[in-house]
């Protein structure tokens, strides 16, 4: 809990938190509960359940390929469902409460739609609602850009509308969610794995970026950047769950925190006869340009004038990647069914020798791996979908996760 | 058509007539077919069919008694989900199209929720989309009040977002619904009711007053106050519907226009020792404190100091009604399974000796009414259930409907 960091807090409720009118009425006494010892709470919720996933297929039924403002237009009436009938969850229990949508919380973006940034919130009203007794229900993901169009926030909207509220408000910030908290493992790869009571915001988004689904990097970045306090629970909030916060002086005593796993790695290989820089460059401009994502690059002199560069990226450009290289008369191959496994330690930058140990535990137990690459707190190894479970247990056994 | 009146038009789809995806489609054809012919565009729509019917109901598992500003937020998503998918099946089509909410289209309201009235519209946004070739697609029903607010127009709103943006805009109003225009009398009722072509705003606003169910009273009003020439036609727009404007010349070759119906209507009988003025406005005082619609109101003395009171109200009052005269003592008595036969005629107030032969008619007939009220261009009877067809049908036998 984070009741002693600042004057109010932003709860935050995902889709299947509040999926129908039951799961709102429980989140609903949760917040009951939590205005006992809050004066100032504001909410932020998802769209229920399954119903932004129903308005896409309608749109479908529709334009194969509608333009992103309607998209807009019709995906963030879902959280606006959502904040009228929380309100009403928690006016049927005495609460004084108000929903606002985006653009009626101030919450004013920038950029593209459907992938819009948040550039600033006007924060007048929503204070003006709490001064006055309210619980405030803010819709998240969408807000308002500057012509006026409702727009939304892409992947982790919701996330990153509550810890921009709390940053504003000087709050702090609590995300509901169907797991504990954050975990040593995934429990689902590492059955023993431990809930981690605390990580620094540089932990937590290391490990948000190299697969850790609890939470979007986006909103723990903004997080970080303005020291909003994150507390990551189950949505019950019957079990504690993890504070995310500071540099993590509790987390000096392991050298890694946590291994996190990435699937679904499409591995490239690209055979080159010469070094020709700009060739090399040309093809990941190429890439670029059609929005393909590159994760790891190296390159290799694997005999005389013959070169190797890899990278990885996500099995769902291999069409398209296929595409481009085709195009440039390159001679590649694909290697599929691999994973990118990470272990991430803050303390890693103040203890050596722990890549090196690494590849130790990898060699003894006869694990190849395809790739590697390192960042001041991270390792991360491409390796085969098979040898993906075996490696996670070693590590987790060898680092006491 | 309409098409000589104005440099632009207002097309407005209800709930059935974009009900799903391939009905927006079809609403969609209908729209592009009618560019052709204008360069401005404005089309108001409706929720889908059965959403709002959806919204209600779930509001209802979380909250019996609502607040009134949490169901405009909810009910008003139902129109944003239409207007997005509309401009998307226009787009498909190739045409320049912007979906707009309530508040972005400029329309503001005043008074309570679920039943805000349209103050004004700033069409500032509508006409900057027109110009640039823009199809411009508003949500019915919708508004934003002074303190920013969502809010909703209530019964008929849809048809009133249209007519108050076409009198803005100085376009014409065409209100596309499931019927091919106004009849003579309900075809439901009278199997030979004819279709009008025209009708003023006088005798369309006495026929919604008075039962039919084609448009709402509210729009023909603001109509006739902007004399925003209004056109009533079948959804698929392949027959020709009719044309509301002017003081209906074409009308006075009828004496009567059209007969209307109105059932499930209660009527109250209350008796009287003496003719006390003061206890008898205290009646009607205490039953608009409870918001009890009065219609037709009648005092007879039906012996020496025995003095009737009677009114009509809608059948869902009867419970209020009753506690209210039970708790001031008075001895009353309902009559129910009772209609309103209205028969309206623009040419009423200049042919003397329509009330009287319609007399001679029920006379004639063995039909007995309850009660009778008459306006300028209209006479209204109370009658019993079982009489409505046959004397619907005498009636417009007699007047050639």
């Amino acid at each position: 809990m984070l009741s002693n960091f600042t004057t109010g807090v932003v709860m935050k409720y995902g889709g299947s938190s509040v999926a129908n009118p039951k799961k709102i009425n429980e989140v609903a006494d949760r917040i009951v509960e939590r205005k006992k010892k809050f004066k100032n709470i504001v909410v932020v919720v998802s769209a229920m359940g399954k119903t932004t996933n129903n308005l896409i297929s309608m749109s479908k039924e529709i334009n194969e390929n509608p333009s992103k403002r309607e998209m807009d237009m019709l995906l963030s009436t879902g959280e606006q469902v959502t904040i009228s009938l929380l309100a009403m969850a928690l006016a049927s229990k005495g609460e004084e409460v108000i929903s606002l949508t985006g653009w009626q919380a101030g919450i004013k973006t920038f950029g593209h739609h459907m992938k819009s940034k948040i550039g600033d919130i006007d924060k007048n009203k929503i204070e003006n609602y709490l001064e006055e007794g309210n619980i405030v229900i803010v819709a998240g993901f969408q807000g308002v850009n500057e012509v006026g169009d409702i727009t939304t926030l892409g992947r982790g909207g919701s996330d990153t509308s509550a810890v921009a509220l709390a940053a504003k408000l000087n709050f702090s910030c609590e995300i509901y969610t169907d797991v504990k908290g954050i975990y040593t493992v995934d429990p689902r790869l590492f059955s023993k794995a431990r809930k981690l009571d605390y990580l620094s915001y540089e932990e937590t988004l290391e490990m948000a970026n190299l697969g850790a689904k609890v939470i979007e990097p986006r909103s723990v970045e903004l997080a970080w950047k303005y020291k909003v306090p994150l507390y990551i629970a189950l949505n019950t909030n019957d079990v504690v769950g993890t504070v995310i916060r500071g540099e993590g002086n509790n987390m000096e005593k392991n050298s890694i925190t946590n291994i996190s796993v990435i699937d679904n790695i499409l591995l490239v290989n690209i055979e080159l006869k010469t070094k020709n820089t700009e060739k090399i460059n040309n093809i990941f401009v190429q890439l670029g340009n059609k929005n393909v994502n590159i994760d790891i690059i190296s390159q290799n002199k694997f005999s005389d004038n013959n070169y190797l560069i890899s990278f990885t990226t996500t099995n769902d450009n291999k069409i398209i990647v296929s595409e481009i290289l085709k195009e440039m008369n390159l001679n590649f191959n694909f290697i599929e069914n691999v994973s990118k496994v990470s272990i991430i330690g803050n303390a890693m930058r103040t203890q050596a020798g722990v890549a090196s140990r690494v590849f130790e535990i990898l060699s003894k137990n006869n694990i190849e791996f395809h790739q590697v690459s390192t960042s001041e707190i991270s390792i991360s190894y491409v390796i085969d979908d098979f040898n993906v479970k075996n490696i996670v247990e070693i590590l987790a056994k060898e680092y006491n996760l």
